[in-house]
C-alpha cells in the first residue's frame, strides 16, 4: 500500500485548528498564505509519495555499511537525498540570506512529518542538516555562516550532533572530548563520540561535525562544555572542500532498527575545528539546536504514526478471512485502526501547535509565545513518539501473523521507530524538563494554556455538549494536578513526570478534536473515540503523579532485581 | 547479565497466593507436595540457567534456514534441547502412563515461563509438543497413544500444529486441506498450512504434524473440520521411524523475532495421516490442545517479562553517568523497573492461578472450576503476553541508546515477545472469547470470582485498610460493567472486549498483590506500585466498554484511511 500525504489533514489542522493564520499575519511569515502553504504542502507530498516512500523497504533490507573506512548507503538513497535537496526541503526554514526558504516551523514540521512517514532512514539525515544550520545561524561568525551555510542549506553538504560519548549517555556534562588551541585560531579536536547518525555518507560532498568538547581551561559539569564545527574536509576560502581532516568513521551500530541510516562511532584525532558561539558556552548553542529538533523527532513519530495507520487500514480494507468479508468489518480490528488515526491527529496537532508557538515568538518575540513553545516542545517530542511507537505495534496487531514477517513492512515501522522515545532526550528527559524546568515559571505557562482550554471547551458547550464537558473536566483535573505538582519536590516531580507528560498530551489531544469537531462536524466521530475512549486516561495518569517518589524508593533495587 | 530463575516467587506465589495446597490436596495430584515442587523447581531453574540462557542471543544471530529443503537449527540449540528431553520437561504435565511426570498445570506452568524467559526460540518446540501430547491423551486412538505419546514425552521426536491456510488466518473455518479416506483406513492429507512452529528441527527422530483438514463429505465452516496426525517419517509398529512421508518445508519465514525458532510453511502431497478423534470433530480436539498452549504462550509473555527486567535492573543498578552515580538512583528509571517488577509478578500470578483452577478442574471435576479456568485463560495469554511486550518495551527504555543496539539484547526480547500477541489466537481474540464463550453463563464464573476479589479485600481492610479499599472499589466497578456487559449485543461486548480484559487482569493483579501484601509486609511497597499507580486504568478502561461499538462504525473506512 503506497504512502499518501495527509493534506487534507495538514489543511484542516493549519486552517482551523492550530492557528497557521496567526503565523501568516505577522510580517516575519507573511508570505505563509494559504495557497502558498498548500502549493508547499502539494510538492513536498508528492516527493514523499513517489521518490521517498519506495526507499523505505530497501533501506532496511540493504543497511547502510562501512568498506574500509567508507560508508556505503542503500540502493537509491543518493537519488532520494538530492531529490530531497533539489527540492530546497532541508532549507526550508532557514534564513533566505543564505538560500533558504523562511518558512514556519508549521510548515516545515509538516513537511518533516511526511519525509519520515516516508522513509525515516534517509530523513534523518536533513533534519540533523536543519539543527545544523539553526544552531550556525544563531551562533557562528560570520565567517562561518558565509562559508557553510550556503553548502548546508542547499543540502550539498551535511551535519551531524556529536554530543555522545562512551561514557557519558544522556549526561552531556561527563562529556571528555578535549579542544586545544592552536595558533591560527582553530583548535584540534581529540576524542571518540557514539550514536552519531549519519556520521558519514556517501551522497554529500562534505559532512559538518557539530562537537562537544572541553578548552584546556575548561570548568567541569556542562559548564565547561564549548561547541566545534568540524568538517570532514577543510574547506578552502571559497567553499572548496580540500583535505581531509583527521575524523574517521570507527565503526557503524547494528541497530533494531533504522537500518538505511549509518550510526556511527567516531574518532576524532587533532582533527581541526571552529568554536561556535562563546568559550564555555557549548552547552547553549546546542540546545538551541536540539529545542527544534525535538519538535522534528516528534514529527518523526507522528510520521511513522501515519504511515503505520494507513498501511494497516488499507490490510484491513483488503483482508478477507473466510466468507466473513474484511477484517476491517470486526469491531476490534475497527477500534484498532479507530485508535491509531485518532492518536495520529493528537500528536499531530499537538506537534503543529508546538511549531506554530515557536514561530509566533519568532516572529514577534513575546515571551508567552516562547513560554509556550517551550512548554511545548518535550510534550510534542515524547507524546509524538510514545504514539509512534504504540500506533506502529497496533498496525502489527491488525496484520496478525503477517505482521510478525519482515517482507509486509509493518515490522519495520516499529523497529524504525522504537530509537524516537530515545534519542534527542529521552522521554523520560522530556517528561523531566516539562515539570522541571518548564514549569519554573511556577506553572504559569501551563495555566495559561488550560485556560486557553477551558475557554474552548466553555464556548464548545453550545454545539457539543457531551464532549466539552468532558474536555472542561479533565482540563481542571490537569490543572488541579499541575497546582500539586509545582508544589512538589523535584524528586516527587520526576517520579511522576511521565504519567504528567502524557496526561498533558491526553488533554491537548482531546482539545484539539474538540476544536476539530466544532469546525467540521464530519470530524466529531473521530472527536468522540479521543475524548470518549482515549482522554478517561488521564484521572488514571494524574493518580501516579499524586503518588510521588517515595513508594518507588520503598523499592530497593534488590526487591526490583528479585 | 545472566538469567537467574525467580524461585523465590514461585515459592511465594505458589505456597501463600494461588493455592497450590488445594492443588496437592487431591488424588490426582498428590505428589506434587512442597517438597517436591521445590525440587522440581531448583533443577528446571538450573537447565534454564546453565544451558538454555546462554542459546539466546546465539540462535537470534544464527536464524533456523533451509538448506536443500533441510531445516538447520542454531548452534548450540540441539544439545540444549537434548537437555530439555533428558530432564523429562517436554513431558512433564504428561501421563505417567506413558512416561509423563504427571505433574500439576501449575508447576508446569512455572517451568514452561523460566524456559521461555532462557530461551524463547527453542522452548517453542517442547511447547508446542507438550500440546500435542495434550491433544493426543484426550482424542487419540489406544494404537496411536501406544505409539506415539512415549516418543513425544521423552522428547525422541517432537509435535506441531497446523491450523493456519493463506487464505484463511485466524478464520479456522476456511481450511481447504483435504483428507481422502485410504483402503487402509488411513487418509491421504493434500493442502499447505503455513506460520508452523517447528515445523521441521535436526535434532529430534521426528516431527509429528496435527493437521486440520476436511473429509469429503464434510461441511462448510468449522463443523467439517477434522482433525489428522501426519508424522514426517511413518513409524512401524514399534515406533522406529520409517520411510519418509509426503511432507516437506516449502520454505521459512524472516521474522521480526524468534529467528532461532524455524517458521515453515508446509507442504502435504498426499501425506499418509491417521484421524484423531471423530470425523468432523477436528476443531474439539485442536480447542482441548490449544486452551493449555493459551496458557503456554502466556507464561511465555511473563517469562519475556521477568527475563526483560532483570536485564533492565541489571544495567541500570552498574550504569553511571557521569558523577552522578548509577541510573538506578533516577526516579523514573526507577518507576520504569517498579512498574516492570510489578507486571511481571501480576502477570505470573495471573497465569499460575488460571493453572491451578485447571489442575482443580481436572482433578475434581468440578464445573467450577472448569468454568474458572476457562474464565482465566484468556486472560493469562493476552495479558501474560502484553505484559511481555510492554516491560520488553521499558527494558530497551532503561537501556537508553544501548537498546537499540542489536548486542545489547533488551531489543531482542522486543523482537521475540512481539509474536505472542498473535499466535495461538490474537489477543484480539482471546479478548472475545472472554466476552462472547466465557461469558455464555450470564457472567457467573465472573461474577464468583469478583466476589471472592471482594471478600479477601474485606479482609484485608483489617492490615492494609488503604489498599484494600482501593482493591475493593476498583472490583466493584468491575462488576457493574461486567453486569453491564453481559447485557450487551455481541458486536458491542466486541467493540470493548480488549479494553474489558485489560480492567479484569488490573483487577485481578491488584488482588494477587493485595494478597501478598497480606501474606507478607516486605511485599507490600510492590503491591502500593499495582494498586496505587497501576490500578487506577481500570476507569478509563471500563469507560472504553461503556462505549460499545456504535461510536466505532460512525467512522467509515475512508476516514480511518484519511
Amino acid at each position: 500500500m503506497p504512502y499518501r500525504a495527509p493534506l487534507a489533514d495538514y489543511r484542516f489542522l493549519l486552517g482551523h485548528v492550530v492557528g497557521l493564520d496567526q503565523v501568516a499575519a505577522t510580517d516575519r511569515f507573511a508570505e505563509a498564505t494559504p495557497e502558498t502553504v498548500e502549493a508547499i504542502l502539494t510538492e513536498a507530498g508528492k516527493l514523499c509519495e513517489e521518490v521517498l516512500a519506495p526507499l523505505q523497504r530497501p533501506g532496511d533490507m540493504h543497511p547502510a555499511r562501512l568498506e574500509n573506512g567508507v560508508v556505503r548507503t542503500p540502493p537509491g538513497y543518493a537519488e532520494g537525498y538530492r531529490a530531497i535537496a533539489e527540492g530546497g526541503w532541508v532549507g526550508i526554514a532557514a534564513d533566505p540570506a543564505h538560500g533558504g526558504m523562511g518558512l514556519p516551523m508549521a510548515v516545515t514540521t509538516a513537511v518533516n512529518e511526511m519525509m519520515s512517514a516516508a522513509c525515516l532512514s534517509l530523513q534523518l539525515n536533513p533534519l540533523l542538516t536543519q539543527g545544523q544550520i539553526e544552531a550556525l545561524e544563531h551562533h557562528a561568525s560570520d565567517e562561518l555562516k558565509a562559508l557553510y551555510l550556503p553548502k548546508l542549506i542547499s543540502g550539498e553538504w551535511s551535519g551531524t550532533m556529536n554530543l555522545t560519548e562512551p561514557q557519558a549517555g544522556s549526561d552531556v556534562g561527563a562529556v571528555r572530548t578535549r579542544a586545544e588551541p592552536l595558533p591560527d585560531g582553530t583548535h584540534a579536536i581529540t576524542g571518540q563520540k557514539i550514536y552519531i547518525t549519519w556520521g558519514d555518507t556517501d551522497f554529500n560532498a562534505n559532512v559538518c561535525h557539530l562537537v562537544l568538547a572541553r578548552l584546556p581551561d575548561a570548568e567541569p559539569g556542562t559548564r565547561g562544555i564549548s561547541l566545534f564545527l568540524v568538517p570532514k574536509f577543510l574547506p578552502d576560502a571559497d567553499g572548496n572542500p580540500g583535505p581531509r581532516n583527521a575524523v574517521s568513521v570507527v565503526s557503524l551500530e547494528e541497530k533494531l532498527g533504522l537500518h538505511g541510516s549509518p550510526t556511527a562511532v567516531m574518532d576524532y584525532a587533532e582533527a581541526k575545528g571552529w568554536l561556535v558561539g562563546a568559550p564555555h558556552k557549548g552547552m547553549a548553542a546546542m540546545f538551541t539546536m536540539m529545542n527544534n529538533a525535538r519538535l522534528g523527532v516528534g514529527a518523526q513519530g507522528v510520521g511513522v504514526a501515519e504511515a503505520a495507520t494507513q498501511a494497516a487500514v488499507a490490510y484491513a480494507m483488503e483482508r478477507r478471512q473466510g466468507g466473513q468479508g474484511t477484517i476491517i468489518g470486526h469491531a476490534d480490528v475497527r477500534r484498532m485502526l479507530a485508535v491509531m488515526r485518532a492518536e495520529t491527529f493528537s500528536a499531530r496537532a499537538i506537534a503543529l501547535a508546538c511549531a506554530v508557538a515557536i514561530d509566533m515568538g519568532r516572529a514577534t518575540g513575546q515571551a508567552e509565545w516562547q513560554a509556550r513553545a517551550a512548554l511545548l516542545t518535550p510534550i510534542a517530542k515524547a507524546y509524538g513518539t510514545d504514539v509512534g511507537i504504540e500506533v506502529a505495534s497496533m498496525g502489527v496487531q491488525v496484520h496478525g501473523g503477517t505482521g510478525f514477517i519482515e517482507g509486509t513492512g509493518a515490522a519495520q515501522f516499529l523497529r524504525d521507530v522504537r530509537v524516537t522515545a530515545i534519542y534527542e532526550g529521552t522521554n523520560g528527559i522530556q517528561a523531566m524538563d516539562l515539570v522541571g524546568r518548564k514549569m519554573m515559571d511556577g506553572g504559569e505557562a501551563a495555566f495559561r494554556l488550560l485556560q486557553e482550554i477551558e475557554d474552548a471547551a466553555e464556548t464548545a458547550r453550545h454545539t457539543r455538549p457531551e464532549l466539552a464537558n468532558d474536555v472542561w473536566a479533565a482540563t481542571e483535573a490537569l490543572r488541579e494536578a499541575t497546582e500539586l505538582l509545582v508544589g512538589q519536590e523535584m524528586q516527587d516531580r520526576f517520579a511522576g513526570a511521565v504519567p504528567y507528560l502524557r496526561a498533558f498530551a491526553r488533554v491537548l489531544g482531546a482539545h484539539y478534536h474538540l476544536t476539530a469537531a466544532v469546525a467540521d462536524p464530519a470530524r466529531e466521530p473521530l472527536a468522540r473515540v479521543a475524548i470518549r475512549r482515549l482522554l478517561p486516561e488521564h484521572a488514571a495518569l494524574l493518580a501516579q503523579v499524586r503518588e510521588g517518589a517515595a513508594g518507588l524508593y520503598a523499592l530497593s533495587p534488590e526487591d526490583l532485581a528479585a
